[in-house]
């Protein structure tokens, strides 16, 4: 019995709720000015009150030394383990641009990119081509057929896009075709598994219609794909845990995400001021939420340290109108972290605060790494924190007589 | 190699011995007017001295977030996995009577119950009848013989009883008859699996034959089922650690649950001086002692703080008798925490105290939740308590070359 057949066994529907509070990219490292990390020098008042009468720690989003992708952290705090259940990157576009993705679809990454006369790439992001530009050079790509096969093509955002392979007897065991360098040409998609071999030769035909398709759009005029991949069988949240749960995320990848393990996503606006409003305006008709603050990693990622401070004390100012609600459990992590020193995702754990009234209260008195570090969780895994607040919940019977 | 088999294949003999106390139900929550767990109030002098001299930490059951059963708590004190190794609710009753149960052997619990005219259930627990009651009734029932399969009946506590049915061709893929609410009837057995269908028609024929029986027995006018199971395969102790175990414990429960794992259990008095006093008189004969002292989850389950409280106390005045017979290793911990403020057992991690020559003391200064948060053992699963106790006590040699 693995662990989410463990808690499926006893997890009962009752009336608590509980609110995940995920604060992306959260984790970082101390500046070398100050030794303090974006969380301990943000001022955050109203999280470290709920520190104060809560218990902390800190997770591993995968295992130590691990760095997550975004896939992977959020699974692993939503219960599954990530290892197990590995979502591909073509996925990961496809459900974040709200395509209906069937099981036996192969998705993958498109990017438009720039070729020479040579057929040598110059430009893997094709200048970055506008979101409008992106969705016009998918209109031209959409719709079609290879063998039987159907190919779907959405923008997602500037140079990315999202295609989808749909037919019989397709897999994902295909190469990629980015070359990851400038240079030289994209490489050919070749089958990892020779199950794949009709796949990558529909998708090698689809790349050839696109070159010639595309050839007067520079710096759009080619293709690059990555990260084949197809559904993995996600059981549902309500199934495991007998909740009714609901996603409220800006980022499409996050609200893709959330479908997967079958929450239901929220309309919501673009600030974080709305993202809260959404959560109150819907605080009766779910008993979980996971509430997504995408800033904080973007911030890490562009190594802008002062902008991730500035999120988390955004955060901060509104968590009071998340208190108010007086849910059952809250609970404040981040999907991995993003350390700003670092420009980009990390292995390091990552700071989580528990409340309940159940919690057993540590002495942690604010919340930050070095307070979380003594904190009354300890050390645990990301996957263990939706048991965690399952119990705290009370909506976890005895295991075992 | 699981960790069972790894120890096994470390484990040697030697004259050192260990002494586990095992206080059920240690953990606690605080008091919400003084912010101090029933462990933390009580005043333990002996135990803090034996903290200050050992090394402690905190200790999950099964998992962080899963509340255990007292079965499932005890095989992890004991080094055995409870997810993998999981007793049934029938086992447990069974042994806990003294029941000499078989390989083979269906054990299921048994409720007295009242039906009404239509044969709806009245009352799940008969009014909870008394024990004499119980047996009287339950005398009724034992000794039938349905298809060649033996059906044995024997009294528990008030409407409790367990009921062995013994034959060829059984399985406990049963599902309970229990429907766990009144003005329903009972429900019928069902096979969960195709191989139990003969074990299902056997019950059901039972059942309906206990109807006929106690007809006029009203309030206890019916039974139901539920917890069907077989002994699992637990490999002994001896086996596996190579030593020679004794348990001292005066619930029936707990004394079954030993006999499982092949200790052998020692007449004791009923109090908690007797079970010391037992420990003292049979402390040459053995090297392994588990003494168990039931009371503090008991005031735990009533939500009787200040009992809970005076029971630590009394464990703490008679743990010099212990501490003078001068084990090699002496762990203080409990199967789970019973927080009196939640009234029932919880998912929170328990305190656990390990004292040996060789055992690396840490800071902690007393015995006590938030002291063995900072202890040198750090935060462990109950499963790896056993494999240290062993390390402490010189008893495992090196693995691998």
């Amino acid at each position: 019995m693995d662990s989410l057949e463990l808690v499926k066994s006893i997890s009962i529907v009752s009336p608590t709720k509980i609110v995940f509070l995920v604060i992306d990219g959260l984790g970082g490292l101390a500046s070398p000015e100050t030794g303090k990390t974006e969380l301990e020098t943000a001022k955050t008042p109203n999280l470290d009150k709920l520190a104060a009468k809560g218990v902390c720690g800190l997770i591993d989003p995968v295992s130590p030394g691990i760095t997550p992708g975004s896939g992977a952290g959020h699974l692993a705090l939503f219960g599954y383990d990530p290892v197990s259940f590995n979502i591909g990157r073509g996925v990961l576009e496809a459900v974040g641009v709200d395509f209906d993705l069937k099981r036996g679809d192969i998705a993958a990454r498109g990017n438009f990119c720039t070729v020479d006369k040579a057929g040598l790439v110059t430009d893997r992001r094709a200048g970055r081509v506008s979101t409008e530009k992106c969705t016009e050079l998918c209109r031209l790509l959409d719709g079609q057929v290879i063998d039987g096969v159907e190919i779907f093509v959405r923008p997602v955002r500037e140079h990315r896009f999202a295609a989808v392979f749909r037919g019989d007897n397709l897999s994902p065991e295909v190469s990629d075709s980015d070359p990851q360098q400038t240079g030289v040409p994209p490489k050919e998609l070749i089958p990892t598994h020779a199950i794949a071999r009709r796949t990558a030769n529909i998708a090698n035909q689809f790349i050839a219609q696109a070159k010639i398709i595309l050839a007067k759009h520079s710096p759009a005029n080619m293709i690059l794909f990555r990260g084949f991949s197809s559904l993995p069988h996600l059981p549902a949240m309500s199934e495991i845990y007998k909740l009714k749960p609901a996603a409220i995320a800006t980022y499409p990848m996050y609200r893709g995400l959330a479908r997967l393990v079958g929450m239901e996503v929220l309309e919501t606006g673009a600030s974080i001021e709305d993202e809260f409003k959404t959560l109150a305006q819907n605080y009766n008709d779910y008993d979980f939420f996971f509430l997504h603050i995408k800033a904080a990693d973007a911030a890490g990622e562009d190594g802008d340290f002062d902008r991730k401070v500035a999120v988390i004390e955004e955060v901060d100012s509104l968590f009071p109108e998340l208190v108010s609600l007086q849910p059952d459990v809250i609970v404040v992590t981040g999907d991995h972290s993003t350390p700003a020193p670092l420009k980009g995702h990390s292995w390091h754990p990552v700071p989580v605060l528990l409340y309940s009234r159940w919690c057993r209260a540590d002495k942690a008195k604010e919340f930050s790494e070095s307070a979380c570090l003594l904190g009354g969780l300890g050390r645990l895994r990301a996957t263990e924190i939706m048991p965690l607040a399952m119990a705290n919940a009370l909506k976890l019977t005895k295991f075992g007589a």
